[in-house]
């Protein structure tokens, strides 16, 4: 596949302990899914500024696109910029344009702009704003790497102004077959179709509802009328 | 924190996609929680050798104890007890303990006991079995790193037996308030409170339910009575 690759970083204790079940990985493959960028790896690791700093780097050498979810609040577990900073070894300072629009903000809610609120003006030399429609403060764009917030409803509105800018590539297109067999009996046949068709990826997925053993069979690939005739073998095969 | 570290990789191209929605990070991440061992990193890779094969040498290597999910059933795509036996550089052959398990199960179901189904009792040299209560297939452990199921029923089932047998550390304990102010008006005096107490993780999650905001603050670490003392502090200073 010759389709544009992204990876994403999840930054949060609240994932790894179990308080917090992800949802802005599965969010984010869908969208990505969806214009045709292959998301290739996630790593979650915690509020440490080693870990992200690590993570991080890997990430956006081996992937054209890297998003991070997490960190960008007011409080002092929101350690995310000053570690992407670090990771590209620039400076990070309290930024005119961010310092005015929290300013703003604050002041049309009458709530004080204190240090801990200033804190989210603080952004990596070099970065493009993000807007936040939901709570002001921004997220940035470094390179290659688009640094968001991790509560769920901010995400999705950063990354709605994030994707537009990317360079997508063929939509991934998926269909699929449910057949009340389990995954031993098609594994055969479902392997030598898929030698057939080395440019389709074909998964098979096995469900077990009330006793009753079946598959769902997805053929995955970009090529709409490769896919109709890999599903049409497939219907056949399984009929 | 001196509590045994462990992570996890998921393998599988349906979570990249954005077909499924994970389960088993979550599911794991609790039940580690509990018996005090520290999740440290997950990494969700695609169903291919060298990113499993690079995946589980990263982490098995940073960490205590390591959890696979995903790619170990009979059809083509379930490549992992193979990148894992490349992983360890030991051989991956069919065992005689697994091949029998495997026998007798689709005898007493009637099925037949095909190639693609052999092909699970393809276990890397030096491993130790996971039973597997729901399907038969085994997972396996070798050395520090345990091989298991993507299903999340069977899933959970061989973290089941894989547990009591690991050393755990003192639980983690959590106490949460929550606050009905943002996450910008506390954050100082919660930075404070973090710094009186280094032993204690202090985490804030903003929320927005109808309009209207608030934080939920989380206090974890595992002494009780110090995470009473903290809870009682902060209760005082939000109250």
């Amino acid at each position: 596949m010759t389709n544009p690759t992204a990876a994403m970083l999840v930054i949060g204790d609240e994932i790894l302990s179990g308080r917090t079940r992800d949802s802005n990985m599965y969010y984010l493959a869908g969208e990505l899914t969806r214009i045709g960028i292959r998301l290739c790896e996630v790593r979650v690791v915690a509020d440490e500024h080693a870990a992200i700093v690590a993570g991080v780097n890997a990430l956006r050498g081996a992937f054209d696109t890297v998003f991070t979810s997490g960190g960008i609040g007011p409080t002092h577990d929101d350690i995310t910029a000053d570690a992407i900073a670090a990771a590209f070894g620039v400076p990070i300072t309290y930024r005119a344009d961010a310092m005015d629009l929290l300013a703003k903000h604050y002041e049309r809610q009458g709530l004080p702009f204190n240090e801990a609120r200033q804190r989210m003006a603080r952004i990596p030399d070099g970065a493009q704003l993000i807007e936040n429609p939901v709570s002001t403060a921004p997220g940035f764009t470094l390179q290659n790497v688009h640094v968001m917030a991790g509560v769920p409803s901010i995400f999705q509105a950063m990354l709605a102004s994030v994707l537009p800018g990317l360079t997508g590539g063929a939509p991934l297109l998926s269909q699929s077959l449910r057949v009340m067999r389990g995954e031993g009996e098609i594994a055969g046949d479902f392997a030598k179709l898929a030698a057939e068709f080395p440019e389709l990826q074909l998964g098979s997925y096995p469900f077990n509802t009330n006793g009753v053993y079946g598959t769902n069979l997805v053929i995955r690939g970009t090529d709409a009328g490769m896919l109709d005739r890999a599903m049409t073998r497939l219907s056949a095969m399984f009929a």
